[in-house]
């Protein structure tokens, strides 16, 4: 079985702009596309309909807050099981952040799959790999507040946090699977290695440092901030980049530790 | 069980845009999205997997045609079963037009889902909602040849004549339901009713007279040309626009007709 990433490799060969949170296009456009499949990513006795829309809409949104773009609008193809009837609802909630649903398609499937793409502009978009040695690494938020919910809690993507991180930062990503994975993969984007300390971690109240280091779809956002420069808004740090590559996690006494990210396809 | 119009029409209280083939957004940009589900749309033992994304990709492109758009790119998020192997393949028929893949997603499904989104850009979009009593309604190409074929033929979305019938057509619509239905959308969106001449179809080779009118996936054009404009590409007169509504379907001898259109949630 190839791994997401060896996925995400086979797609990228004749793509561009794969591998980022959002692909870059002409006149600052920048676009992204996510799918949420039941089973996979979520449980419909535990999460409503509009919860699910908003969760589908939230996952593109944040690869928007990534870039430190301004969504334009969503599209949302639904596949839906013989007999679903809350299509409304579902619709509620994927525009329930305010960023208006324009378009999609609706078909049968034999289980619901919601997937939505987001076109946005960025004036000066944030790419995973402008990250420099020595810049520091800031999360906004608190992590693992997602895994400690069994992924029911509502998500609220970080745009205008990222808006104004991109101002400043040389590199960004969100958290959709885990800071251990997601700091990895901002440095293999940027030719650097991501220093972790998790000591250092905003643990989400009622959250294991383990979910907070490793959990998914918190939707917070990482980004490397050089030398000197502030943090335009509350954020918290948790490290920096370093020659080398890969990520390395220190616990809080400084010694390194393996930590797995959430590969779905592992 | 809804209709897949009452669906439309659910998901479309709160949206600007859908029902037409494509949104119409900012500066001429338009964008669509479609979703094509293994055992609802294809069916693996009949279509490769890179007949499957050249088809899901022509299914967008399709939306830019009837809009008269030219595309700027794709993005395509898999639902993929458990040791599915081919994304490679998958990802060589999504570019398969031409049209830059710039981004996705890959996920676990328990069927093979592929979600294309398109987006494009024109300069004078076609609506469905411009025809005109008296209109002429002309189809490109021929009908019933994706039925006839099993829905496994190779699909070329009509990108130029798109374009060139735009310039002059009142409405348009690409034929993905058969003629009599798409017939009745864009009537339904004119104002008006559509007459179409059974008799006049051009009917694929192999194909039956019911496939050419109801048959989905043909993905050729429909345009409502107004009096005295010629065609600027190579078309078929098939009927016209006339006061009333729905859609009048008449036989060789001018007799009306029912038939059916392809409603996969009927």
């Amino acid at each position: 079985m190839l791994s997401e990433q060896a996925m995400i490799e086979a797609l990228g060969r004749i793509a561009v702009g794969i591998g980022d949170d959002a692909a870059l296009l002409e006149g600052g456009l920048v676009a992204a596309a996510d799918m949420l499949v039941e089973g996979t990513h979520f449980d419909r006795r535990r999460l409503d309909a509009r919860g699910i829309g908003a969760r589908a809409a939230a996952a593109n949104l944040s690869d928007m807050a990534a870039m430190g773009a301004d969504p334009i609008c969503l599209l949302a193809s639904l596949g839906l099981p013989e007999g679903y009837g809350e299509v409304a609802e579902l619709a509620a909630g994927l525009s329930a952040h305010g960023v208006p649903l324009v378009g999609g398609d609706l078909v049968r499937s034999p289980a619901l799959v919601v997937s939505v793409a987001v076109l946005g502009r960025a004036e000066r978009p944030a790419l995973r790999s402008g990250g420099r040695p020595g810049d520091r690494l800031v999360v906004t938020g608190e992590l693992g507040g997602q895994a400690a919910s069994g992924y029911t809690a509502p998500v609220r993507p970080r745009l205008a946090e990222g808006r104004a991180l991109a101002a400043v930062a040389t590199a960004m990503i969100d958290i959709s699977d885990g800071i251990a994975r997601d700091a990895e993969r901002l440095a293999a984007a940027s030719g650097c290695r991501s220093v972790v300390e998790l000591g250092r971690l905003p643990v989400a109240s009622g959250a294991t440092l383990e979910q907070a280091a490793a959990g998914g779809e918190d939707f917070e956002l990482l980004a490397a901030l050089p030398e000197g420069a502030g943090a335009p808004v509350p954020v918290t740090e948790v490290g920096r980049l370093s020659e080398g590559q890969g990520v390395l996690l220190l616990d809080p006494a400084g010694s390194p530790v393996e930590l797995q990210g959430w590969d779905q396809f592992a």
